[in-house]
């Protein structure tokens, strides 16, 4: 890239994001219509619906200047837009970087209805006890509110007239509710069309409503069930107690032995893979650690159960981690029956950091209960080749990535206050599917708070969120291409 | 009791014995038209049906020269009968002994019927391929075969003149398939005319086909249903895993670690009470060994899972057990669900031994667990208080018992060979209402085999089973009263 004098850049994004201010209750006002859309993907009477939320973008888009077009797919239809400044290099005769912009305009079904204050697809500004004005509606937040402060920011700055020096494609997605069935098929088929510089995904959230947040990490998983099984038929616990092998209790003492007492796992190579911090990280999440324990205390716990020594955002973000799902054997009805069953089973799933190797950490999971098995005991396996399908590979995005460093700094300038480079305990299979079929890096930025009850009734935006989301979009788009 | 000399009630025995041997088509008549009575107490069908088996023992016994009657209970009526010979002393002025009988009239439902090869009340004797006659129908074996060995021998004994030096009380329960509900509070309303020297008890059966047996230890049980609880609610395993408590990891760490690696039951003070077997029936045991392994083959299992270096018969008589017999926690459906659930329960079982307390051995699996607990963890112990129901102590005959010398004597001379002292993994609740109502102990004497097929299709009750049980009570009744 680029590195143009600034000065001229920073006053023309002043403009830009006075812009932005100014025309702040036309943005929401475009937000309330797109939330009014009932794109409930998952409910085949919905099918319109989420059509009609996708040609809302495609004109909302074709009219800014993109050449956008919905692109049908075995479900939902896609939307992909371009906003191409220069084919491939500006007038220095350099590449010009080009964005992939992802976000999804498809919502989870808004169930339960009598739980919410006002209708789900009725969107209402309220102003809280504290004086924010909330965005609530299903879909506020996740995503059409998020993915609406890109094409805010972007719309600001063509009305602004900003020199854009960077080509964009969006896409938009109405099946990620769904387990985007087909997203891989479409980005396979449009590589080409998709596969740029870096992606920008906004679906994920702040570290509070004061601190930006880019979340650099996603623990991978794999997961596994297993059936041991003794005795052919379930047993009489009197007269065949003491002499019978139960399945249950080898079951038990099985993933009773999994981790050690200082909370590690003992699975042979389990962390093989798994990196230290850098030290920059390490002092930045310790700052958090206080605030990180609302984590637990809003769902009544105390004592974070992780490995010792380490702060609760290294549990959940940073460490590889192993936990019993599910887990069922025996007579589990009302009263008592006393049975030695037959058998007995377990859901177990990984999630994983670093380089671990999803495949290798099942085998040595395998190889932990088959060693331990006794020898009138037999067990099953039920998980599929983990190399096939269910299982990924942790995510990372090195802090040393030049994208990652403007937009934190983009974010910084906004906020006043460095953003927290954060971890996601879950997945997020766009970032996955990006990497994988499109070899992109994902840069994740997002607006959403905790409490914006994503998935749950009365799911809001703050207005404030939206306000400085598209304040954000603009400051990074213009860093980005600076 | 007396020593009266011997020689002249041996020859009168033999008189007795003939009698039996010739009359044994009779006795087995006698059985028929008993079974054919479908005296199922579980199904109020059969209400009538169950009175009609009560009331034809009333008939046969008073027949016999018994004082017999039928009792109405809130349930199914049970049969009382006396053989009174002497009030209390005998000619030479010494106490005459007093046994008291029991056996149960009522049977196990027959269901599945499509799995009979003949009805269930329509009794048939078949030869099987060795040569042996089988009596097939439901209550062939339990009980109703059982305790007419015993009435049949008495018959024998009164048709031969048979000088009997013994009061006898009988009493046939119809309720034992269903729980006996009626009987603690007949014992108690009945204790005078019940409580007597000893209660014998047919029931039971035999160690195999050649092999009589008595049972002496009765293993008794206590049991308990605990559910763990952390997380208030159930949590997405991506964003808490690691740091959120998993009930299920406290869960099956704490039940593997109640046996450690050589099967002993970690509780503290768990083995108190529990006494090591005389060197007499350790040898007994040790020889039938190899036999107790089918126990295990005939259902698929090679180790026996106990103590290591007891043998299994040790394992399911004499040693005491903790065995789970019921777990369950998180998801236990179809496919994956990575939750961290916010509880998990397991039903527990005890089986105890010797004087082991079952309020105590209770007390000390919920100090074992709670000292376990981690902080953020609460458990629920759903058992009552165990004094006051569901749990019950060992029992054990002490081989010193005279009554019990004298009845292993005489199935010694009938079948030629010791009788085994048996223990019985299970429990048999009448043992334990006659000890805690009557204050009796009980001399379990039975001549079921393993393949009756007892509370199953196609129930029998080997003709020689019941041929040998009238000969044994016979030798038995005249040795208790020698």
């Amino acid at each position: 890239m680029t590195s143009t004098p600034k000065t001229p850049t920073a006053d023309n994004l002043n403009q830009v994001l006075t812009n932005i201010d100014e025309n702040l209750q036309t943005s929401i006002s475009r937000l309330m219509a797109f939330l009014k859309i009932p794109s409930i993907s998952t409910d085949p009477a919905y099918k319109h619906d989420c059509r009609t939320a996708a040609q809302w973008l495609v004109d909302q888009l074709n009219d800014l200047g993109f050449n956008a077009s919905l692109r049908d797919t075995p479900g939902h239809p896609m939307v992909v837009a371009h906003y191409i400044v220069n084919d491939s290099t500006n007038a220095s005769g350099q590449h010009v970087p080009h964005i992939l912009f992802y976000g999804h305009y498809d919502v989870q079904p808004p169930e339960p209805l009598e739980e919410w204050n006002s209708p789900p697809f009725e969107p209402v500004i309220k102003t809280g006890k504290d004086g924010n004005e909330r965005i609530f509606a299903r879909g506020a937040s996740d995503d059409k509110g998020q993915l609406l402060t890109f094409i805010e920011a972007v719309r600001a700055m063509i009305n602004a007239s900003f020199t854009l020096s960077l080509n964009m494609t969006l896409l938009f997605e109405g099946e990620e509710e769904s387990g985007s069935p087909s997203l891989d098929a479409f980005l396979a088929e449009n590589t080409n069309e998709l596969s740029h510089d870096v992606a920008l995904v906004c679906d994920t959230g702040m570290w509070d409503a004061q601190t930006p947040a880019i979340t650099t990490r996603l623990r991978g998983m794999v997961h596994e069930e297993i059936t041991i099984s003794g005795p052919d038929i379930d047993l009489h616990s009197g007269l065949y107690g003491g002499a019978a092998i139960n399945p249950i209790r080898v079951l038990t003492k099985i993933l009773g032995d999994l981790h050690d007492h200082n909370g590690k796992v003992t699975i042979e190579g389990f962390y093989d893979g798994v990196n230290e911090l850098p030290d920059e990280t390490i002092a930045q999440w310790k700052k958090l650690d206080k605030a990180a324990h609302e984590l637990l205390s809003d769902v009544g716990l105390e004592e974070p159960a992780g490995e010792t020594g380490r702060t609760i955002l290294e549990q959940v973000w940073s460490r590889p981690t192993l936990d019993v799902n599910g887990i069922w054997g025996g007579y589990i009805g009302a009263g008592t029956k006393t049975v030695i069953p037959a058998k007995a089973s377990a859901k177990i799933s990984f999630r994983l950091v670093g380089t671990q190797d999803p495949a290798k950490v099942l085998r040595g999971f395998r190889d932990f209960v088959s060693q331990r098995l006794p020898s009138d005991c037999t067990i099953i396996f039920h998980s599929d080749d983990p190399a096939s399908g269910g299982a990924s590979p942790a995510l990372e995005i090195s802090q040393d990535n030049s994208s990652l460093r403007q937009a934190a700094q983009a974010l910084e300038d906004e906020f006043g206050k460095k953003p927290v480079m954060m971890g996601c305990g879950g997945s997020i299979p766009i970032v996955g599917a990006f990497k994988d079929v499109l070899g992109m890096d994902s840069i994740l930025v997002g607006f959403a708070l905790s409490d914006d009850a994503i998935h749950s009734p009365n799911e809001k935006y703050d207005v404030n969120s939206f306000h400085k989301g598209i304040r954000s979009w603009a400051r990074i788009i213009a860093a980005l291409g600076a």
